[in-house]
């Protein structure tokens, strides 16, 4: 176990159109893991290494529900247990197993439980509730464009610039407001959870709302709040109304931005861009698409990636950086973060 | 001297064919080498780094039978003596000899001795003798298909690959038979080399032996016999008779399998076809090419260096692997070799 | 501070072509940094790396004097002050600065110091007199043909490769002489300079000076005096008379080789060809490019890349080189260097 990580806790992994009857090799807090489809559809996620030669499984071929190792043919079931040794008598060695990983389906999207298989609980998957907006697990009410990127920097510096979304004024000429002025900045923490709530009344509006058919003369109050939960699920409720109207008048374009760590230097963003203005507008979905890798493709990326570099090694805090009135809710999350991991180091060390 | 390798052998260093009046590099051990040929045809091995300023000679030209150094013009003879300082007054440095290997041409290869020179002995080059099938040296009397590949993997985890063919069933479609049925499997030790045969009765010919002109419904007892000698030598006795007659009635098709590590992590895999049938059927010969390049090249090669990448810097045997019954002669040959690296070791601290 | 390098020193950071009003990262002694002009013209060196989330500053973009970070807009003078943190209530915290380095410009060149900026001194720049030319601050006087390597390799493998010219004769065709014949060779130690005098009495034009109209079949007295000072700065008196007479009869082609290291395992070599014969012939400009390219990317560069190649981490003198004659002075250009840096090491511990 590695301090990097909070391992007691359910990741993103895969958006469920990736996965399917053709094993998908995916990497998570440095644990190389396949994951496929049964036959009815259930997701199976596997160590995806074979206990015998340490060959990826996810090279070889599904039968039925279980995977064949392309290089001697030992087949596992998806609970990762060895049910064919072709070779000499066919006795099954004791070791002959591979890790399985507890999945779950919830919300339009496949979690992962990368902690202990006993301590793995679907009620505890985090709900990704989003206000004024569908609940996630009720597809038909919204329109989703979602997408992954695999970035070349530490998970917790992507935390850090999406809880600090003062960037988008400097860094995403897509989607900033033409004359920005934040009227109110606030940071709360529940338990453990922090939203970093943006707040511009009297204002434009920014090139998403616009893009969604908002009049770009037509003064907006501006709201942009991103709550996040450890250890990296990030859902923004951003929206306008007409000036000093309630949330429930305006129009939404919340947006997910979920991280899952492959090593301690590159990360899984999934990201979506959710809205129920349009939803069965393809060319708008086309067009928010568009948009959205622009700005966390073409814009982010790099710049995190260059951040990174200059990091080297280096954790972000221990160079004592200048810090900022919005990097409020990122140095807490860290800071939250950074207590579970020591809570798990305390636990781990009980045992 | 690292504990990963063997120095007191013989290795393969190349095919005479790539040994020309054009210096080669190649790494063998960790350790730079230049090779080239005399004007008379007698191969050179020298250490591939001046000792003057470290610069590879293999970048220099050659003057006879001598390297020029690309960089100062100092020139080396066969035996790795200074012959030439084109500066001052021209006295030659003590230090400055570079080191040369034994080199010795035997059953068409050339092969490297990478221990103190003053062991070297050419009479003991292994003896690649294969059952049924002439002398190795005897040239005019057999067919060979040779080739290189590079292999991003520690030579014993491909020295496990070839000691259990059970793999050619799920891993190489177009050398594996219909309907498999190992009628027996042994492993057997004679002092360091191993043997690990299989045998199967009454079954159908494979695809190697199929392309040589044996009828594909015709029924064949098989073998193939893997033998292995110390460092990572390997011949292969493939081959089909008739249900129930003597070998020397039936068709063979032998194949070599040697291996040179360059470092921990990659290594030269030297492998050659073998045939009487058909000798000087060209057409043929290309067929068997394309048919050892598929298996080796597309087949093995990406799944062993998969296998390294997900073991990293762990030795595989140190991760508790899962043993099968056609384990037994690799682990067998990775206890000889671990035997004579130790006797180097301690041999060497004797010193 | 590495011990690898002379911090209290002049460095070329730049020809001052390359300093424009687009921010140029390059990096120094292991040290980012980053290059634009004032709006006056004057050049500008900061630190690569913004204090609040260390993201390059030259992916910003220049407001005036002054660099904006992308990311999230805070401004910084030439000084390194942050003049604008335009979060929350603005206050600037006190450790929002980036270093500034002491930059020059002279002789054509932009000039950096890489220690403490209190140490650094104009007046102290090196200067690269070359006998019998023009000063370089005269432009107006000569031609110059520039540009800039980034050579993977230890700068002292530069050094020693400028310091003993006898490699001309093996490595570059198009610079040697047919029929050399070093009349005399010295070296001279003048406090921390040193100068390796080459001559070649009665012999032959070189291709260089061939190539400014000098007849090939013209005997000449030749002269190749190369002149070092440290940490890397070296120039080049190279000419031709008619035999016996004296040098300001003659014709001179001298050149600039100034090395700056980016890391111990990577260099900036900029380099120039300089000359008052022709110097308004814009195809004779070209010419002397392309030569010199050919000689310091196509023949240079690969072979003293090979040689950090094969000399991995080691110094190049721990391993017990053979010396010869003409290493004399890189020999001791090295140990005044060691000295230098040992001084260093000494007046920082008694800090």
């Amino acid at each position: 176990m590695s301090e990097a990580f909070l391992y007691k806790a359910w990741y993103v992994a895969a958006w469920p159109s990736e996965v399917t009857r053709t094993p998908l090799r995916r990497v998570f807090l440095e644990q190389p893991v396949m994951l496929y489809r049964r036959e009815d559809g259930r997701p199976v996620a596997l160590a995806d290494s074979c206990p015998h030669r340490f060959v990826p499984l996810s090279r070889g071929s599904l039968v039925g529900d279980e995977i064949v190792c392309c290089y001697h043919g030992l087949r596992f079931n998806p609970d990762g247990a060895c049910t064919l040794n072709p070779h000499g008598d066919g006795t099954i060695p004791a070791v002959a197993k591979v890790r399985a990983y507890p999945l779950a389906e919830s919300q339009g999207l496949i979690w992962i439980w990368m902690g202990a298989a006993a301590d793995a609980d679907p009620r505890t998957i985090p709900v990704l509730s989003i206000p004024h907006f569908p609940a996630l697990d009720d597809a038909d009410a919204y329109a989703a464009v979602g997408g992954r990127l695999s970035i070349a920097a530490n998970y917790e510096l992507i935390t850090d610039n999406l809880l600090d979304l003062s960037h988008v004024q400097f860094l995403h000429p897509g989607l900033r407001v033409a004359n920005p002025r934040v009227t109110r900045h606030e940071m709360k923490q529940e338990g453990n959870a922090i939203t970093s709530y943006f707040w511009r009344d009297e204002g434009q509006v920014n090139g998403l709302l616009k893009l969604m058919g908002w009049p770009a003369d037509r003064p907006v109050d501006s709201r942009a709040h991103m709550h996040w939960q450890p250890p990296a699920l990030m859902t923004l409720d951003v929206g306008v109304t007409d000036v000093g109207r309630p949330v429930a008048e305006g129009m939404s374009a919340p947006s997910l931005h979920l991280l899952t760590p492959e090593s301690r230097e590159r990360t899984h963003y999934f990201f979506a861009f959710l809205r129920t203005v349009g939803k069965d507008d393809a060319a708008l979905t086309e067009k928010v698409r568009v948009l959205g890798l622009q700005a966390f493709e073409q814009e982010d990326k790099p710049v995190i990636e260059a951040q990174q570099m200059n990091l080297g090694e280096a954790e972000i805090m221990s160079l004592g950086p200048a810090l900022l009135a919005p990097d409020a809710a990122g140095v807490r999350a860290r800071r939250v973060l950074r207590g579970l991991i020591e809570a798990q180091r305390v636990e781990a060390g009980s045992v």
